[in-house]
């Protein structure tokens, strides 16, 4: 499969950037700077981390590690740095006395909000809520967030199926011990190669890797296939259409399946591109479909944006590209909002959720001041545009290592590309963060990009000029 | 029950306090200042919440609303304020212009740490470690930190099992898919009355009340009656002792019996003093006698710290006063330590566990210093003595109100007293609020106080005016 003529008629040079020298955000360094391999001496190597970081240096796309490299970031804390590294609006903010009292005095959300607090909410998350929904809750990650998303579809759909909000005397007495009807045998349905967190309820539904799932007792929830698309998209229209069809087929006799081993399934959860799984994609049509099956069957839908929320695919949320007024009931984020928490439509209320700090006053802090500068320098356009570049770099250098590299994909700069296989897309991660840029591994071979929302196409060109240079020293 | 002779002979304003009429903290308030009834006019109502507060004005035991009304607080968000309102201590951290990065950029700790966390780490919460436990995991709330205790619990039980660390092919293509022996049919024991959260997992063990646990589906595991204790400890110790006994045996049954039914308890897990179920308190001998019961069994053995953690006991962790080497497996925390997370035995290596945030560097920051202000305080000393002065006015109270009060009980200032019934309780419970005192409910009609840790005999005489002056309206 490695094909050395291909790779010689279209030398790597040829990604030798044409763009301006200057990274055009004041607050950026101008490029990667390696003083040592990566981990460096004084990165103690403990167990899983990688490296130890210098967060006081670190800058705009650039993450600085303790032996002094300065290296492009494109992973970004596993997707979750949204505007950089201390960027000025968020150090400005932390200036601010007027905000001292938020960091110090972590309220119980819950019962003893701050003054004015659902109009800060209003402001920040209330001004990006989803279509057709006007409500959120918080939460202080993203495995309680999903996990709260599924009480509130269990809650929903016992209060249905019951026809109203009172329980029974038996429904009482036997979830006190953990027993139907009180606690009742409804399920989830996910899908293979999803990934939803790793608390007990969530880790029922992530399908992505073994590791995350082996030895931790689980539920009986039906798992669905996920489409296995053909890329680019665009070129396999027929193809990836009938696959989705076959996925969809399946949803509905497990539904059906389940429904009739006395599991009704609550609530359909499904990530808009499967990250951790592998960066699955699937077209809007397939999830448009789908938001009508759950309709169909009385299931509620949720969109899980933890990792794809946030503007990375161009938009802010994912699910914006399936055109729907109406995309989900339930749209639950973390990550590069800074807290966790989701979204839902009024008929989910969730009076009986709760915990005792749902969620920081503080990361909204953070995430209103994110907003505002998402707004300001038109991010999502950004985005959309360094995405197109990178896509089309990567498209290009696909091209050019067909031995190497195939199934190039993205939306916005949410991309990836798979290696040959898991070693050699291990040695490649490697090199290229010995050279100066940070990627991350998703799926069982596929390289996934994650950069913050301030990538530029300078950035781009920086990127793919050091990675066709570590793919010619692996073709 | 109402025993109003006694209410005459033992007039309330005996409670008129000798102490000094200042409060010794430089950074507290005088005493509390009422302006309306609680909510007032500018706390808009707003579903669960009680009323907004105005944090900027709150100072050291005080939180101040929205009215302006500023209450003596002794439930301090739900146990979760260590060291009062704005302390000097922290707002001084929040001027140094060394921490800001660790506020702007919440980093992934597993993969990328800052330069010196296990220092950090060391300074803070392994200076606080429990006896036998030198290593710990960050998580960021306390539901986050139960579910990956009792996956830490799976995973060593699974891998005793075995026999070794290397799974079967069949773990291996089950798990996956929910099913066993990948995802196995182990079970976590767990007692009538406890609370350990409400995600999935924590929720199978959390008994204390049908609002939790309604509507969401659970697992089938064991769960043991937790002794029901006769107030003082001191004047019933043959009876507590029978009861305490007829329910470790009820434990030993119940392992046995999951065992038999394929579902081997893996791991207990049990609060030191059950909190949101009533402050039911069990003697040292039951816990040592429990821990027995585990290692016999081959169960681990979790004690769950999140809100009895951190000082309020008197000591720093509850545990401590069961006067054991080696108190647990796996002892987790939340609350009043600012960040989730759980220490744990060598042999319960969590090198599985992970997420994106794994806890949040800011959060340790403010706890180290907190900790540095609970030695140079001598807090703990501090919280003995005012607990004391707290249960003594209780006991009084009791007396004189017979018919309202009783089971007077606590460990430091971790005390509670029972009402005679939950709407009297409700009732003085915004009483006692409207007068500038803020209590919490906890079982079915306890009161419980959860003041922070520099609440001091000045206070506790405050409050117990209030208290009898409350009672004596009610008797």
């Amino acid at each position: 499969r490695n094909n050395r003529l291909q790779e010689k008629t279209l030398p790597w040079s040829r990604y030798i950037s044409k763009a301006a020298a200057k990274a055009q955000l004041d607050y950026d360094y101008d490029g990667p700077l390696m003083k040592t391999t990566v981990p460096g001496p004084r990165s103690q190597n403990v167990g899983a981390v990688n490296f130890f970081c210098n967060y006081d240096d670190s800058r705009g796309n650039y993450l600085v590690d303790v032996d002094g490299n300065r290296m492009l970031d494109l992973y970004t804390q596993i997707s979750s740095i949204p505007i950089g590294y201390n960027h000025p609006a968020l150090l400005k903010l932390m200036a601010n006395p007027n905000n001292l009292s938020t960091f110090v005095n972590r309220p119980a959300l819950g019962i003893l909000p701050p003054e004015n607090f659902p109009d800060k909410i209003t402001e920040s998350l209330i001004s990006v809520a989803p279509s057709g929904m006007t409500r959120v809750q918080t939460m202080a990650c993203g495995s309680c967030s999903n996990e709260n998303a599924f009480k509130s579809m269990f809650i929903w759909y016992r209060n249905k199926e019951r026809g109203h909000n009172s329980p029974s005397e038996e429904d009482l007495s036997t979830c006190m011990i953990n027993q139907a009807p009180g606690c009742p045998d409804l399920s989830i349905l996910s899908f293979m190669g999803g990934f939803h967190g790793r608390t007990m309820g969530c880790l029922a539904t992530t399908h992505s890797k073994i590791i995350h799932k082996l030895d931790v007792p689980s539920f009986d929830w039906p798992i669905a296939p996920f489409p296995r698309l053909q890329y680019p998209l665009e070129e396999f229209t027929r193809e990836n259409a009938q696959e989705e069809a076959r996925c969809l087929e399946e949803v509905e006799d497990l539904i059906v399946k389940w429904r009739q081993k006395g599991r009704p399934v609550a609530g359909i959860v499904i990530e808009p591109i499967q990250a951790e799984g592998g960066d699955n994609h699937a077209s809007p049509d397939f999830f448009r479909k789908l938001r009508g099956i759950a309709r169909k069957h009385g299931c509620a839908f949720h969109a899980d944006e933890v990792q794809t929320g946030g503007g990375s695919t161009g938009k802010f949320w994912a699910h914006e590209h399936w055109g729907m007024e109406d995309p989900a009931d339930i749209v639950s984020f973390s990550k590069k909002l800074l807290s966790g928490g989701y979204f839902y439509r009024d008929e989910l209320q969730p009076y009986r959720i709760f915990n005792t700090w749902m969620g920081d006053p503080s990361k909204n802090l953070f995430l209103a001041e994110v907003l505002n500068v998402i707004r300001r320098e038109n991010l999502l356009e950004e985005v959309a545009r360094s995405g197109k570049a990178l896509l089309d770099g990567l498209y290009d250098l696909q091209a050019q290592f067909p031995g190497l590299l195939s199934r190039a994909r993205g939306q916005g700069t949410f991309c990836a590309v798979d290696v040959c296989d898991a070693a050699t897309r291990d040695r490649i991660l490697l090199q290229t963060r010995d050279k100066g840029v940070i990627l991350g591994g998703c799926g069982e071979s596929s390289i996934r990009f994650r950069p913050a929302l301030i990538f530029r196409d300078y950035h781009v060109h920086l990127f793919l000029n050091i990675f066709s240079d570590v793919l010619a020293h692996n073709k």
